[in-house]
Parts: structure tokens; C-alpha cells; sequence
């Protein structure tokens, strides 16, 4: 079974489970606090477990890493990481805000070694895939089946933008007494509440750029998008410029930049 | 024929002649400069023309106000103003982000004066709708039908919320030198793109607050939701509190301030 597979049955099992819970307000009820600080939801549990219920019958060990459990092994000595956000967009998808999707990263020990992303948008079904060095890919299942020319779907690449004033932003990096970017000096920013998604915006050029500079975003919401958006040709680094080579663990916060490379440099003189 | 049948009927006309258009990059493709002085895109055009189609046919006598022709008188002497956006969050539409609606509002000579308001989110099919001194309402066709009570669906409110820091807010406030509202003074910030249908999560309670500082909204954005977040208990102003009385004029640009009723002035107290 190809990790594209495992991914699509771990997210096929997930939408299964939440599909009850959408707009549904007692779907995040708060049961308890996870294993990376915040709120576990009613939504969250559901979905770790068919997460888990899945991974325990697949047969190969791993180290299981995801938002409320922590970390968990499965089997014997592992193979590979696998980080998941259970949900990512929570608030969304309790409230039917149709914006929220499922990242799963295979990894070895750190956000420098991810060696397959998988993120399904789970309104419009939409998959995006990266393999280590093989591209990124958009997957498409209806609506738009023009960009279906393969298993894969379509190769995607990030925007050529490279002005600030055309930039299509999105921006969580608001501060009391400093604003980088806002609607003067770009042409829209846009904040959808999913981080994962919106990375793969920036990897399918709809976006520009995308910047948090919280320190609230977990390994599990970005790993996957990190190398779906490098292999999509743009660039990830920490609010500094350094490359992310975050340990797998989900009590971890990072700040980030991902571009589409030509504007990165004009990003980080202004954070 | 109730001013509901004759927005669902404009509605339903528009989602069909633009389904085949949604994620389709030339879909954006841009055709001239409309009368509100903003790009006319195809898709644009195709929602326009079917809304026109079916009020040329009901035969009713009516002034037509529309983002892209601007202003045109169907029939003999108008009995109610119809002003359409034919598509609220056209780049999310072309780009395939699950974000966009028809709001349509019937109205007497400007915006202190809507008599009905109807906001169709072209993804989920969510109808919301207000008739003046009748309280707001939201009918949603399938995923959460515990919603549907009647034919009018389920009446909506505003929120509770009174103090910022627990605040969700929709704000395109940002400006270079001053920012009212960020991630360090309330609980969320989003920005979806999509004015009209933003402002119906007011009037749910999903959201408390709607903030847009640019003098980028026109009439035709906002006439529907305003009087929907009205019907549901909350405030709308402009930036200095005063009701909004612009006339219906697709060429005027308002700043705006919609929320709870409850965080209000504070929030005007901010901008």
C-alpha cells in the first residue's frame, strides 16, 4: 500500500466520522485538553480515533503523532512518522464554515525531513500530494475535471507574483504596534482559519504568500503543506529566514513564511 | 409571488448559469470596467444577464440596481428598488474557494430603507432572509436539517458576546498606522472575502463583529445583510456610528461597522 493509499484511507475514514458533526455546535464541545494545550472537541476525537483505527490495522510501525494524543507507537520499531491534524479549521467545521481539511505528513524525525504530504479539503473532496523531489499534485474529484490528467491529478505550481503591491496574502501576522501586511500595501489578505488549506493555496499559485507570525502554529498543521508548497516550487522558512527543522511534537509552536520565493525576501524585511 | 419566490428564483438562475464557472481561471477572465468602477469578469456577466432574465419575465415594475450595469428601470413606474451583487466573492468563486453568495435586497430610495433581505451562499445552499420588523431567519437545505422549522427556516440571532478579548471578528480594518483589532485583543480574526455572506454569521452568532474600514463597500455588497443582521438584534453603523442611509448607487463606497449591538461602541471606541 502506497503512502498516497494510506493517507486516503486514514482522511477517506476521517470525513466518514465527522460527516454527522459539520455546523453542528455540540460537535466542539470541549472534552478535555489535548496533548498540544488546546481544546480537545467532540469533531477532534472522532476523528483521531478513525484516524487510529486505521493506522492500527495497516500492519507496518510507525510513531503516531497527532493534535490530541501526543504521540503514540504502533507496532514494532518505526518505519516513519506519521503526523496528523486530525481537523484542521475546527471552528469552521462546527459552524459550517466550509473551509477545513485534513493534513497528514510521513516524516522521519523533524519538519526538515518530511518525505510525503497529503492534505484532502474535506467540502470540496479536493486532495493535494507532494512526494520528496516528485512535485505536488492537485487532485480534483468533480466540478473541474479538466485538471484531472492523471492518478495524480494536475502538477501545481506557485504563482509568479513578485511585486508587493499585486500580493494575494494570507496574513495572521497582525501585531498591536506593527502591521507588515495589510490592505495598503497588497492587493487582499485573506485569513480562512485553516492553515493547512490555505498553504496549499500558496502551493497551487491562488495565493502568494502566507505568513503567521503567532507562534501558535503545531508541527501537525504544517508539516504536509511544507512540502507540498517546496515541491510546488515556493519557499517555507521561520519568521527569521531559517529552514524549519522542528522536532515532531505537537507542545511545539513555530512562526512561518511560505512564498512563492520571488517575493520571501521583500516578506521578511517586513516581519 | 413573495419577495422570497422572486430572490430564490434570481438566485437559483444565478447558481445555475454559473456552476460550469466556479474554479475556472477564465472565468475571471476580465470583460470591461463595470458601473460600480470594479472589473466586470465573466462569470460576473453570466449571473448578471440570468437575474435580468428573470426579472424582465415576472413582470412586475421595478428600478434595477446592479454591480455591473449599474442602474436599469424594467417595466413602468418602480413599486420597490431590486439591488443585486450577482456574485459577492467572485475571486473565491473563480478560485474555487467554497466562498461566495447572491445577496439581493428590495428597498424603497436608499439604505435606511430595506424592506427585504435574501443571501443565498451559492456552495452550501444556505438561504438566509429578513423582512423588515420580522425578525431574520436561515434556512439550510441538507447537512444540518435539526435547523428547519418552518418554511422560513430557523429564526437566527446575534451573539452574546460582550467584551473583546472573547470576540470572533471579520475585519478588513487593517490600515499602515493603526490597528483596532488583532490577534492580541480578540479571540479570531477571518477574512473570507466575501462581505454579504460574512455579515449573515453576524446575524447567526457565529461571528460578533464585522469591521470594514477601506470605503471599498458598495451598496450592493451590503443592503441585504444589513437589514438580516438588523432583524437578528444586531447594529449596523458607519465608522462613526451613524446609521446608513447611502443612496442606492452602485458608484458610492461606505466603511462599516455591524455587530452584536452589545461590542459595539467599544469597537467604534477602536476605529
Amino acid at each position: 500500500m502506497s503512502f498516497y493509499e494510506l493517507c486516503d484511507d486514514v482522511a477517506g475514514a476521517i470525513q466518514h466520522a465527522v460527516s454527522g458533526l459539520i455546523g453542528k455546535p455540540d460537535a466542539g464541545v470541549m472534552l478535555r485538553i489535548g496533548a498540544d494545550g488546546t481544546p480537545t472537541e467532540k469533531i477532534d476525537e472522532a476523528a483521531e480515533n478513525a484516524a487510529l483505527s486505521v493506522l492500527e490495522k495497516d500492519g507496518r510501525s510507525m510513531r503516531f503523532v497527532s493534535e490530541e494524543l501526543g504521540e503514540r507507537k504502533i507496532g514494532g520499531k518505526p518505519e516513519f512518522t506519521f503526523v496528523l491534524d486530525p481537523i484542521d479549521g475546527t471552528f469552521n467545521a462546527v459552524n459550517n464554515i466550509p473551509f477545513f481539511c485534513v493534513p497528514i505528513a510521513i516524516c522521519g524525525s523533524d519538519l526538515s525531513d518530511i518525505r510525503y504530504g497529503y492534505v484532502r479539503n474535506l467540502v470540496s473532496g479536493d486532495i493535494y500530494t507532494a512526494e520528496k523531489g516528485k512535485g505536488a499534485y492537485l487532485k480534483t474529484p468533480y466540478k473541474t475535471p479538466y485538471l484531472n490528467t492523471g492518478t495524480k491529478g494536475t502538477k501545481i505550481h506557485v504563482s509568479s507574483v513578485s511585486e508587493l503591491p499585486g500580493l494575494s496574502v494570507i496574513s495572521y501576522s497582525h501585531r498591536p504596534h506593527a502591521v507588515p501586511i495589510n490592505n495598503h500595501n497588497v492587493r487582499r489578505v485573506r485569513v480562512f482559519g485553516c492553515a493547512a488549506l490555505e498553504l496549499c493555496y500558496i502551493a497551487s499559485g491562488i495565493f502568494d504568500a502566507f505568513i503567521d507570525m503567532r507562534s501558535m502554529l503545531r508541527v501537525t498543521d504544517i508539516a504536509a503543506s511544507k512540502l507540498i508548497v517546496e515541491e510546488a516550487g515556493g519557499k517555507v522558512t521561520d519568521g527569521q529566514g531559517n529552514s524549519l527543522s522542528t522536532p515532531l511534537d505537537v507542545t511545539k509552536r513555530v512562526n512561518m513564511i511560505a512564498s512563492n520565493g520571488l517575493v520571501h525576501d521583500k516578506l521578511l524585511e517586513l516581519v
